[in-house]
């Protein structure tokens, strides 16, 4: 049985997102994309490792065919890494009609997507994602990024992708560690949108953490389908989208203050999530009784749920330059009910009462 | 008189381009772009100096302000640059409705714009050309880009301003050989689209030169509608655009052997006019009249009409990454006949004829 593609409706722009096992071995949507054309794999050396010949095999049609590898890690995620992938690209003539396949994880993903949105003013890429947080949000969507010493994501794109094939079957391979980040996105999306799918999450806890095959390309599923119609609706994130940061002005705040990549993104999100729901009862906005459940669905996803140890100045100073904030001022996504998000400027009292009461864990948690 | 605004038709990225005098102390299309917001303009110390004052008298209903100084040349137009703005609107804290305001020539604007292009994945800007070439050509069409070290513009991004705003006072403090250079854009745009405004440059030359303001406002608009119908038939290049590209294949790969700043764009541009001419004739496109009197009308723009005294070879190894080239062999945009272009690949025997008859020039022309 073939699951059907779920398509992101974006006009001209659309394309479909393939989800299932064995799928980097080939599919007919992939060959059609690669035949005949320069081709370039940005990929780090683990994936490569892993799963790079499968992949290979998928890509035989190529006229061409390099493979790009960027260090690892969120604090590669810089104009280094870019050059390299300019350079490699220059250095193999790749014209206007090249593709870029991102086969690995969101660093890949955001730098080599970023790549093509710039090389020659715009080429067409593949997103082969290879972890659980990148099949569940960031190879959906076409946000494209590098980070900026000053703060994260901070130069980057919206340029979409021409086909999103995410197989389940590279997830087996992931340290625990990373299955918990992938799943604090997924708590995301049924928090912002999807009670049902909240539900199911908690019931399918354990088999999901064990990576069993069949819950988790289910939720994969769902998740991409809630971002897909997210993103469909406000490509460019003039509002309806900005819900997808629920728990990312908190986040982006503890990677960038502990030093990008002592907590993976999915942990910060995790911990932001926490922060974003407390704020959000604070405000009246939901009861106490849904924030603890997310904690506690927060905590059994292996994630913290407590951020570092600061002071709310010091998480007030990295929330300043957050690309939601209006003159200086960070604006928050908070739960306006259970399953739904609306986006806010908050008092700075509660805000602080927030700080307070959710922080206080270690500083690092690797 | 207020001279009507040319509209660069683009649905929800139109924008209007105003030429005249004294519009850069102040228009109400600018005023309403600029009020209320974080304005960033960024510049260089030769135009700051000269034309600073006024500007700034333009912006005082912003709600924020900031100066951001590029060093001046070609062989600055990269990512050193690009970052130099990026620190600085992150320091002042600058949010996604921030606008940069492109004040001085073609790398200022290239630059500028690529960064508004890319800061939180894109944000508003205005050009406000200072030079000929920028008036005439780059300031119009929203194409951005630095260059890379295997290649001109290989990096960058299709994003148009939100205004063009082209202040002939400005012009008068140019260098000649700026004036020039502007001119070679000028006769392009005659050459490949409006033999009539072929003829009005060839009748107007020695008033053109002289900056004689009547004479040169005229012309800079006729340029301007030419550019912004060609950019409006076909916003991304995919066809008609490529035409722009008069004269430029050959020009990059003047402008890059000899390396960036030696050769100013619209100097390698006139003499590039000159090969594509003599490519167009061998060929049997057009008669060897007209190239002469493209020829003609060149030299007495002040402008090289011999390339560098290199081998076919070289200049070929320095094509072959052109943004135009399919698989690695270049593409030229060729007369058809006089006043009308078309993109075609050639026999590499009859382009090496046209690099031999036309190249054994200087090196280098400052």
């Amino acid at each position: 049985m073939k699951p059907e593609p779920i398509e992101v409706a974006l006009g001209d722009r659309s394309y479909p997102i393939l989800i299932g096992p064995g799928l980097s071995s080939g599919h007919p949507m992939l060959e059609s994309l690669v035949k005949g054309r320069q081709v370039a794999v940005v990929t780090n050396d683990r994936v490569a490792a892993l799963h790079g010949a499968r992949l290979g095999l998928a890509l035989s049609s190529a006229a061409q065919c390099i493979e790009i590898r960027l260090p690892e890690g969120e604090d590669h995620k810089d104009w280094m890494s870019l050059d390299r992938i300019f350079e490699a690209l220059l250095e193999s003539r790749f014209d206007r009609r090249s593709l870029i396949v991102a086969f690995g994880g969101g660093v890949v993903g955001d730098v080599a997507g970023f790549a093509a949105a710039i090389y020659q003013r715009g080429i067409d890429f593949v997103q082969v994602p290879t972890t659980l947080l990148a099949q569940v949000d960031s190879s959906v969507g076409g946000k494209t990024a590098i980070n900026h010493s000053l703060g994260k994501n901070m130069v980057g794109a919206f340029h979409q992708p021409r086909l999103v094939l995410a197989d389940t079957d590279t997830l087996a391979t992931l340290p625990p560690r990373e299955i918990s980040a992938g799943l604090a996105e997924m708590i995301k999306h049924g928090a912002i949108a999807d009670l049902d799918y909240l539900d199911s999450l908690e019931r399918d806890m354990s088999a999901l953490r064990a990576c069993e095959p069949t819950a988790l390309a289910r939720a994969v599923r769902r998740s991409c389908e809630i971002k897909a119609q997210v993103v469909a609706a406000d490509e460019r994130e003039s509002d309806v989208r900005a819900i997808l940061n629920f728990g990312h002005t908190f986040g982006h705040a503890i990677e960038a203050g502990a030093g990008y990549g002592r907590w993976l993104h999915g942990e910060a999100v995790g911990c932001g999530m926490v922060m974003a729901a407390d704020l959000s009862h604070r405000l009246g906005m939901i009861e106490r009784g849904f924030v603890d459940r997310l904690i506690g669905l927060i905590a059994a996803a292996g994630l913290p749920v407590r951020g570092p140890d600061w002071a709310p100045e010091q998480y007030l100073q990295w929330m300043s330059t957050d690309k939601k904030a209006d003159q200086g001022r960070p604006r928050f996504i908070l739960l306006d009910s259970p399953g739904r998000a609306v986006l806010r400027q908050v008092p700075d009292e509660t805000l602080e009462a927030t700080l307070r009461a959710c922080s206080g864990g270690p500083f690092g948690i690797s």
